[in-house]
């Protein structure tokens, strides 16, 4: 007698769970290594964190996880499952057969090179080194060449790679968005360069107690409607978010006493992606879709909370008094117009993760066109540095004084994490798109903020985005919420009002 | 043909690495729950726990465990074994046989039925209702007493539950040890009650800042040798040391504003625990014989920390200009003379937790008379207040006004851990005994204190007890160390000395 569609999918479910147990208990160890957990454990921690991981890898391609993805997945019987299931199951075979394109030994010495790369990077970083890292970017491109074959692609190879951080994400429809914003970005860029308004950031770069910077982070987290109850606020030299699960989702942030600005903006950042990951639905607790739909949508959220809240006017004249209070030396005489614009300053520079709002596209847009040439085969890593630093020029008119402040510039590449950059400037279309939507249902977002009806606002993204967790795909979501497919003159448009205005152009 | 033993070998320890690995993710996660994880998240993160601990549970009664036990401990093949080898092998048989013993459905309502007694408790203690707890704590003793016939048992029934935390120990010997020690304290304490000499405890209570106690408490860490790159130092409701691996040793502690000894006590008490973890050998990570040897020994290190130097005359004149300075207004004007008695006040009093170094003893053999009473069938569960009433009538001569500061003091038994309370009284035996032998070899423990000769005395506790971790039983070690077993005249003899100063007896 052939077991029972329920028992075979409890079976499931349990073993499903099992798995995502290991990853939470992994997630808990990654924030204790970057919060402050003693150096001399560490070596100890990483055979504790190896011998997890492994496991959970097992464990996501095992037999007995085909058993339950063929069987589950047979026609007749997909049908039946809930929509939950269904996604899940789906999801499950996308990693199955993913993991399973790939021989474990290929696999294994990938990781190995990955984690020997990150340390050579750190240190070629530091030393301005780009021979230094080529050997291994060369090896780990090679490489991502190699699974690019097994796993298969449609169009560009990189698509491949894309739909990892963005799933249904093409070549064919970056290129068209990105064209898009460039042709009207870079433009909109030289005019604020010719432009005599040159707001006064002289102020934000005194000495800013950090025990007020602390307090002040805090009361902004609770205005914005972060839950402490089910997070927690602390100190990394990378500021990031981590959802252990939805009652458990951790901020962290950096307190630079010389820039007031720094963990302010961070912190509301990862605020944005908090509130995501702290109102997903409950029911997909256990599951690997209780976490965001994609990298993209996750940073359309950091960066909502971020820019179109946080570096608001209305923000300002709302909670700006409150910042004089804390700092009346230092701020006392200087005018909330003048804040608001120096938060504000538009001024194409080297480094992407320092950039403002508008220029920062145009440095995802330079490690994009990188990344389809390093995959399409047009571009070598030997040559990298050049490109590199000839498209920095015609971007944004600025050239790299050498490679540390250039293409050694970030983390990713160094753990073959390509086709990641992209989400960054997909999460401002995203949120431009979104927030045209708010506006027609709720009203002007300036009116919202200005009147600190954020609840309003957060329970709008909770139903219609955040609850969904991976239940439905970028595209799925943003169709549904917006009535289109995602568009970038959204962004364009608020861009161009927001720094028109500004920089009175 | 069959596995070679290196071969075999290999496995076995790479499995038993495995299961040390869930041990230290789930020491994480303790550690977590009790230093601010958030409140929502607690649901899920149970979840957590209990998958890996059930994993966990499940590979250390495995067949393949079976497989590896019943080879290693061949005759002709233990022998062949390294020390390391075969203490591990012993150290695997002894949890697997017992585990074995027990029905997994039992084990399992077991853990259900403590889990639900703790949170019973704590309501029962809170309204002093023993009524509440008496059904749980009958059923906890009625489960303990099946498994006590499950896993056999020497002499008396509770030696059984006495070995799990003191390996060795039995009620022969204890009765005997607790005897001697019973036996010369009553009258000392009479002695101190009798005295005119009455310490001015009345400036300890005074509003301290925290911050300032923060920062002597980790001056006081660093100066007795606590290594803070292998560890760190946190708050929690109930302190504790947490061992995750010698390079990853935590310590937690409560700093109350209204009293100045009660954090730094603590904080002493804990790197005690600290400073044996962080000195196991290298060589026992990945195994469970990277731990203290038993509950005494590892209480032997905290008390002697604590009490025989952070209690001492030498240590104060030492270090109590510091706090001075630290709290002019408050300390000012008490000499240290005053301040050391204070710390050393001996008075009989409801709660073990509170007690002092001397009467701390008495609070343990009442324990221990109970817990013996309830497994030789001599005493009923519902008996339990009035025994605990009156022995602490006869042993400290005072009565609990209700339950809750009486029999419901403590958490032991809800979660059926008993046979631990000896442990605390053994520590002092322990620690007093191993004072003398530091004596006779390194010179007087108050000059070493006076000279802040603590690099000195820490090197000679790891060589001679803390690298061994549970390579060797409490009983060897007391032997090897001292040249003879367990003797509580040192203990005797201390506290004489000691408090008869104080109190000029």
């Amino acid at each position: 007698m052939s077991e029972s569609l329920a028992a075979q999918l409890e079976s499931f479910r349990s073993y499903v769970k099992k798995m995502k147990s290991y990853g939470e208990a992994l997630d808990v160890m990654y924030w204790d290594l970057r919060t402050g957990a003693p150096r001399k454990g560490m070596e100890a921690r990483s055979e504790v964190i190896g011998e997890l991981s492994s496991e959970m890898f097992k464990m996501s391609v095992s037999d007995e996880m085909g058993r339950y993805l063929e069987s589950l997945s047979e026609p007749g019987t997909f049908e039946r499952l809930d929509e939950v299931n269904r996604r899940l199951v789906e999801e499950c075979k996308k990693e199955y057969d993913r993991s399973k394109k790939i021989p474990p030994d290929k696999y294994k010495d990938y990781v190995v090179l990955t984690s020997q790369a990150e340390s050579v990077w750190e240190d070629a970083k530091h030393q301005s080194d780009f021979a230094m890292f080529q050997p291994y970017l060369e090896k780990i491109v090679a490489a991502n060449l190699e699974f690019i074959e097994l796993w298969g692609y449609e169009g560009h190879r990189y698509n491949t790679l894309l739909d990892m951080y963005e799933p249904g994400m093409t070549v064919e429809k970056l290129d068209k968005l990105f064209a898009d914003v460039r042709e009207q970005l870079v433009p909109l860029v030289s005019a604020i360069q010719q432009s005599n308004n040159v707001p006064d950031t002289s102020f934000l770069k005194q000495s800013f107690d950090v025990a007020e910077q602390k307090k002040f982070s805090k009361f902004i987290l609770s205005e914005l409607g972060y839950d402490f109850e089910a997070g927690r606020l602390d100190e990394s030299v990378h500021p990031f978010a981590t959802g252990l699960n939805p009652g458990d989702v951790r901020i962290t942030t950096r307190y630079l006493p010389e820039d007031v600005t720094s963990a302010l903006f961070g912190t509301i950042h990862e605020c944005g992606h908090a509130l995501y990951e702290q109102n997903i639905s409950k029911e997909l607790i256990g599951t690997p879709l209780c976490t965001g739909t994609s990298m993209g949508i996750h940073e359309s959220q950091s960066r909502f909370w971020e820019n179109m809240i946080g570096r608001s006017r209305p923000f300002w004249h709302r909670y700006y008094p409150k910042l004089q209070e804390l700092y009346p030396d230092r701020l006392g005489n200087v005018p909330v117009e003048t804040f608001y614009k120096a938060i504000n300053t538009v001024q194409p520079s080297l480094i992407r993760i320092e950039a403002d709002e508008l220029t920062y596209n145009l440095h995802i847009m330079i490690r994009y066109e990188i990344e389809k040439a390093l995959f399409d085969g047009s571009l070598s890593v030997a040559d990298l540095p050049a490109y590199w630093n000839a498209k920095y020029k015609e971007y944004l008119g600025v050239e790299p004084p050498n490679d540390g402040e250039g293409v050694l510039q970030d983390v990713h590449w160094s753990g073959g994490a390509f086709g990641y950059f992209p989400s960054y400037s997909l999460g401002n279309m995203y949120s431009a798109q979104f927030r045209r939507t708010i506006e027609k249902e709720l009203g002007d977002l300036d009116d919202l903020t200005a009147n600190g009806r954020f609840a309003e606002l957060k329970d709008w993204l909770v139903e219609r985005i955040y609850r969904y967790g991976k239940l439905q795909t970028p595209h799925e979501i943003v169709t549904r919420v917006t009535g289109e497919p995602l568009n970038p003159q959204y962004l364009i448009e608020y861009l161009r009002t927001k720094y028109g205005e500004i920089y009175g152009l």
